[in-house]
């Protein structure tokens, strides 16, 4: 068994237009790159944090990698095993892209592996939105989920916690547009409505039966009529300069449906084939840049593998 | 082609638990027979209906299956065309089971077939809204679609109308109870809350997304998990005596779920296997017959042909 190994951390989009709070998919890029190895002395111990300028704690009992690999440790009855770490984030953090939820999987994994499995990958899932907790305040799955078990996931139930993998089509596409300003996540949950109308519940729900037959069956025309989101997208999109001007030209550029990734500011889109993608991430790029705001784009298919063994 | 023609239209559960107002599917049993006749007369004339214990309008322009064979007439240009009607009542009025647009499917379903199909069969939906319309208030399709589709339906969207038919799993029975008392449509309705709070909203769509999940997988845990209203049922049991009871009886002996068809009194119960559904239904007008209340059971697999000609 080794002593150190290197690990990979999907970003996640939560929410997936309808879904609010239960829908969630993984995409191959981009995602966090996390060194764990075994160390004589016990605790978790973070060298280094490359890619988050500074901002993350190296205080592994207030890092959400940390706390996740404590949380893990506790539960194995293994506390006595120390372990030191090295996180890359290869993605923006308060980016709506899963950031806090793909270093805790790749934390809580990475010492899953190291440790030699003593846990199924699926039940490592609380002990990675104990991580996600320190970072949002609440313990969200909808980032966890796919980023642990790759795919595209339904969080049925958090209490008790019932996560659901759905097929995806092969030929579907993911575009993420992450433009270049901050949107905190609980601000984010502030603004919105405690109450809805029954109305509006019902044409939801029918969007969210609709997306996961046209997920399952695939149907494409049927994921397209289903990405449409009354609840959330009208009350979040104000946060977003240019949201509708973005959401139009991937619309206008074939993509199925456009939307807000987790909390924002980050936009996705899904489209059928990868040309598509890669066009409609152009063309989002240019609805922000009308306005002077720089972007970062990533086009990739859906995510499959969850966290993997990359050294 | 013939001048006459008789036809089965199956009864539907609507709402299925989580579902309120998209989710709906057919029984093999109950259901309502029409007779229709070609005429030398223009118009539709009813010459008799069975079963409703008189209840029912004999006037076409207030019956549900005539509303629904004059709008058809009326959209394919051939009001000229005249029809006389037998309509056997199979099943009780105002019970939750789809009476109305049972008739409604029956009666348009039959004109279409002895006009030698001039409209696809799922064109005929709206005009079986219309019958619905009639008898209800408002122009649901959560009854019209299953019993005229066959299956289980979900209504995605009602504008414009997106109706996805499911495949069920062939080992799932329903078990339906109807109890001898009444339950006003209109009643039903106007008990329920506008308001949602978005806590509910969000376990409503994963159940919903977890029921669609559950029945294309098939996985009958997963729709078990899923059968669950945190809306409508806490409302609307209420108008139902020895509802818990009842329900309790049904998961006691082995119901994957229970709850209120349509907006009741009968209630429905699904199965893995017919021995169970039998069962169940047993044990559920037991329920009722504690506190003296009769009841019809019905079991039967999921309908797969909507209506059918019998004669």
């Amino acid at each position: 068994m080794n002593d150190s190994i290197k690990v990979f951390a999907p970003a996640t989009v939560a929410n997936v237009a309808c879904g609010f709070d239960i829908f969630g998919f993984a995409v191959d890029n981009p995602g966090d790159e996390l060194v764990l190895r075994k160390t004589d002395l016990k605790g978790v111990k973070i060298n280094k944090i490359e890619g988050d300028e500074g901002r993350l704690p190296l205080d592994a009992s207030k890092n959400t990698a940390g706390i996740a690999i404590i949380k893990f440790l506790e539960a194995i009855g293994a506390e006595s095993q120390g372990f030191e770490m090295d996180l890359k984030k290869l993605m923006p953090l308060g980016s709506g892209l899963g950031s806090s939820a793909a270093s805790s999987v790749a934390g809580v994994f990475a010492a899953n592996e190291l440790l030699g499995r003593p846990l199924a990958q699926k039940d490592l899932l609380p002990f990675a939105m104990e991580g996600e907790f320190i970072a949002c305040g609440s313990a969200h799955a909808d980032n966890v989920g796919p980023s642990l078990m790759g795919g595209f996931t339904v969080i049925r139930s958090y209490d008790p916690l019932d996560i659901i993998q759905l097929r995806t089509p092969k030929e579907l596409y993911a575009t993420i547009v992450h433009p270049h300003i901050e949107v905190n996540t609980k601000d984010a949950r502030n603004i919105l409505k405690r109450e809805i109308s029954l109305k509006k519940t019902i044409t939801q729900m029918g969007n969210v039966a609709g997306l996961v037959a046209g997920l399952m069956l695939p149907d494409y025309d049927l994921i397209s009529r289903s990405l449409v989101d009354v609840i959330i997208e009208p009350v979040r999109a104000i946060l977003i300069p240019q949201f509708d001007v973005v959401k139009n030209a991937a619309l206008e550029n074939g993509a199925l449906g456009c939307s807000i990734s987790g909390s924002g500011p980050s936009m996705f889109a899904l489209s059928k084939d990868f040309d598509t993608a890669q066009k409609v991430g152009r063309a989002m790029q240019e609805g922000f840049s009308k306005v002077g705001i720089d972007s970062d784009c990533y086009v990739s298919g859906i995510n499959q593998a969850g966290p993997v063994v990359i050294g």
